[in-house]
């Protein structure tokens, strides 16, 4: 099943059900109002929202629309949690190279992540702002989940089971800014504006078996200023998905419509390229001596996708363009 | 006015209007569902809630209800937005010693802030769970803003009128595990739980005089075991929430409903007392030569509140227990 959120006069936008093939949609409000509604009662929605679906693909839904991109905001436009790892161990070993940051010791043992702002998230095609060139904005490529309610101590496996739907998200992030934030201490603030998703969430079933092992075993293309920039395996995550819901669960209980982000894809194999500036940067610094490609500036577009192994688009396309801030 | 919401089967609560004198309430869905509906659409629901507060002061509401605070949750039971500061200093520098932590070269020069998980927060009433005494539970009193639509980039004059509301807090912190986390970089997550609010919001004209220059000049009242643990003049703000939000809208919007809190409030005369263990254990250890309160443990009460000039409980009362977590 795909869901997925036009832009209303609602800050949670309008709920739809878009066809497996992205091309048509309908709406749904006697179901749920919002996503965010749909996920609060789950166990309710979810079986009525499949039957549309089913309707929809069979071409028996006479209510259907057209699907144009442009009208979608995010799956969430805005939730009341959005956590995000950094799951991709080559990614937090480049990214802190480059700042100059040492590795945490808990590597490879303790989950990395982080609490982040949800309550505005960007549309799938809304223009990144730039306050200031010297920000260093830059893309971060991730998939994610949205879970269910998730009680506190859940162990991994449990956490597992609490996942409803699936997303990509860039993480824009701003790295002009992030070495003073994160050397006081208190994690993100200013350096982690306003992220953006692909517009349809899915469920599992829509990855046709690349979800297994509490990962999406797909690579994630990423096109900056229309070449290609990416296509790193996002089942590459140290930690898996459980591993990630159930660090963050430790202490207090994780309400249903909380976003959990998997943190940069990132692959050690060079060809595959990177999905966020800061590892080419980084990668151009160990292999040509110096950072040679900016930060985004006013004008740069950004394209993030995932295909099935049909080659089908599974979540639509982020397409944003930085401009500047008024 | 004064704002609350009873705890309900929305997710949100139920709104209700409170007296001045904390002793009726009354029920106001005709305007708003719930408090965070009242603040997205403030300019159309505050004069009507005035209204009904004028008419409940007067004793001209025929619907209005005998408060009792165990059946309010927080005023925002959730929010979609909570960043909290650390704008005593003195706070700052007694936790970073008692961690051995260095203090940020910045501390008088850029306001300390992270961004806090708010998806479900507890209500004045209602226990702490514990799920082990190693995580070192404490409570930290502070007192806090709820904003309406802030713009980026906004000045901290600018962002001082973007103020709708006031609230105080306990910020519940798992000082057993917080120092492993900060050092990772990355912030809070499993540091800081579910914080409560007392049960009331009130706006400015409540404070009678006492909130000037962006902070609340009267004592927070601070009980530990029904014993006086403190009574530190929230006033003494060395960032103003002026300058908090400002911080935080540097490279995003903040939406209406996000809440901004002081951090745990505190001064440097020792004759008032503290707002959280960390800082007498802190004292102790400097004036003593060793910790001798231990962190709060299962049966520990706390009790947060704060009194206007003529001795009236402003916010209602946080009164809480630490349970073993099931």
């Amino acid at each position: 099943m795909k869901l997925a959120s036009l832009k209303s006069t609602s800050l949670d936008g309008e709920l739809v059900v878009v066809s497996r093939d992205n091309k048509t949609a309908v709406k749904v409000n006697t179901i749920a109002k919002s996503l965010r509604g749909a996920l609060e009662s789950w166990a309710l929605c979810q079986p009525k929202l499949q039957d549309e679906y089913e309707k929809l693909n069979a071409g028996k839904s006479p209510e259907a629309f057209s699907v144009d991109e442009t009208k979608f905001h995010s799956p969430l436009p805005r939730a009341f949690q959005w956590v995000d790892g950094s799951a991709f161990i080559h990614h937090v070993k480049l990214v802190r190279m480059a700042r100059n940051a040492p590795l945490p010791e808990t590597l490879e043992t303790v989950p990395l992540m982080y609490q982040g702002g949800s309550d505005c998230f960007l549309a799938p095609n809304e223009d990144i702002p730039q306050r200031g060139f010297s920000h260093g904005t830059d893309f971060e490529g991730e998939v994610g989940v949205i879970v269910g309610d998730v009680p506190m101590g859940a162990t991994p496996e449990e956490a597992l089971k609490c996942i409803q739907l699936f997303v990509i998200i860039n993480d824009v992030s701003l790295r002009g800014l992030i070495p003073a934030e994160l050397k006081q201490g208190f994690g993100f603030l200013q350096g982690k504006p306003s992220s953006a998703f692909a517009p349809f969430a899915v469920t599992a079933d829509e990855l046709k078996g690349a979800w297994s092992e509490g990962r999406i075993h797909l690579p994630l293309l990423v096109e900056y200023n229309g070449k290609f920039f990416g296509k790193a395996d996002a089942g590459q995550m140290h930690f898996h998905f459980g591993d990630l819901i159930s660090h963050v669960a430790k202490t207090r209980n994780l309400s249903a419509g909380t976003i959990v982000g998997s943190g940069t894809v990132s692959n050690e194999d060079m060809a595959v390229g990177s999905s966020c500036l800061a590892e080419q940067r980084m990668l151009e610094k160990i292999h040509q001596g110096e950072f040679k490609t900016p930060f985004m500036k006013v004008g740069d577009t950004i394209k993030v996708q995932m295909l099935d192994k049909e080659g089908s688009d599974i979540f639509g396309t982020i397409n944003q363009k930085v401009v500047q801030a008024e």
